[in-house]
């Protein structure tokens, strides 16, 4: 499928979903499948990475030394697969327009006249809690979800998160790539007026084989952290909804399956 | 696969994903194959209900009218299917954990002491956006998204959610279920200081072959709704990142294959 009419190829930003392969969309599993190219950094995982045919992979997640940033060797790199006339699957790790970077290369290819295609996927922020028993809203105490980074653009001078405003939803907060930073945004929400006993658990390779789970509160989690050494990739959920854990697991088969607690 | 050494079966909450068969994980796909019973309402949509063989679909969105809610009837009707030994598929639309109450669901699973699964789905929450060329987040504009619901259980008195504090996040915000009550809580968060000319779009349907997308501002969304004769199921995003669509559109193929601009 590499050759269209006008000699230019589609690229597919596809999500690869949390990293269990089962949790592939049909789609993703199959454009990884027919797909010319896969570009790729160590997000989608091992057990994904690991089914591709290494002569169709390439890595741009390793080039920070490079002449260019790692997004823009890849930006560039899109485009010139294509006009080679390449089907390229550019896969993401979660969903690709979910703090990924996603948006910034659709518009790189479409000033660039490349015809694109998204794929959703599975997005981490959501599944992560999930296979863990707790659901990110609930009809009696979570009527909103909101979604943040922990690890923001270093360029930027200071956070531009605002953990008042969060805090005043009233929902349950997910913090993506969060497990660095915990100390310091659990204090900016208890001084935004969060009770200290609101539960909070972790989630670390979330899907993944060796996934584990650590729960505590807003005053406690810091320290669960540390003792249970969780370490990145990890999700943070904050909220009521988060406690769910502590009463379903007895009976939740993911776990099983798929790691357990820390 | 119905039987099982303690002759209870296993209940999988299932998420279907936004509706395009080829958004099922491989996962769900897998299991909708092997179930005895799918359980279902609307949600998933007709072309994934129509590829599940009609003997083994059982419809649970409908009894409205009946001696339980339509929620307590699926509740028990999980436990007693799992008791007679079934493999049971509780198959919802998108994720299964957002704003679907499968979080109920699996607490009354466990409460009655059946083994159940969670199996994460694409939710639309991100998808609808998505495959109209709308990332939630950009490193640039939107640090944070929230996800609503616009169709509130209607038991209660007054909207629990908190729209001064969504539009002081500065992220973007996505209302599900959001277009009957579109002129109230755009209302809202202009009365909470968001700008009249923020981007706002609407995707109807998204990812299904009738697929339609209608974009405007927080001032103009109403009127664009109205003339566009956008209907539920529909996806409001709210924020910068809805701009997005205007410059990618030319070169996204998502839209050639399922439905376009309103």
């Amino acid at each position: 499928m590499s050759e269209r009419d006008d000699a230019v190829g589609t690229v597919y930003l596809v999500g690869s979903g949390p990293g269990d392969p089962d949790l592939l969309t049909v789609k993703a599993a199959r454009l990884i499948e027919s797909a010319d190219v896969v570009l790729h950094d160590k997000l989608p995982g091992p057990e994904i990475l690991g089914r591709i045919p290494e002569e169709k992979r390439e890595d741009v997640g390793k080039r920070a030394g490079g002449e260019w940033t790692p997004q823009e060797y890849t930006n560039r790199r899109l485009v010139e697969l294509a006009r080679e006339g390449k089907s390229v699957v550019r896969l993401k790790g979660g969903d690709p327009f979910v703090f990924g970077r996603g948006g910034e290369e659709a518009e790189h290819l479409a000033e660039a006249g490349i015809p694109f295609e998204v794929v959703p996927g599975v997005t981490s922020a959501i599944a992560g809690p999930a296979v863990a028993g707790i659901p990110v809203t609930h009809r009696d105490h979570a009527s909103s979800v909101s979604f943040v980074t922990g690890h923001e653009d270093p360029t930027k001078d200071e956070s531009a998160v605002d953990w008042d405003a969060l805090a005043a939803t009233g929902g349950t907060i997910v913090v993506l790539m969060g497990v660095g930073k915990l100390p310091a945004y659990t204090a900016e929400l208890r001084a935004a007026g969060l009770d200290g006993d609101t539960p909070v658990a972790l989630v670390e390779r979330a899907t993944w084989p060796d996934m584990r789970v650590a729960t505590g509160t807003l005053d406690t989690i810091v320290d669960v952290r540390d003792e249970a050494g969780i370490e990145p990739p990890a999700i943070t959920v904050i909220g009521e909804v988060a406690a769910t854990r502590d009463r379903v697991v007895e009976f939740l088969r993911n776990d099983g399956e798929r790691g357990g607690d820390a």
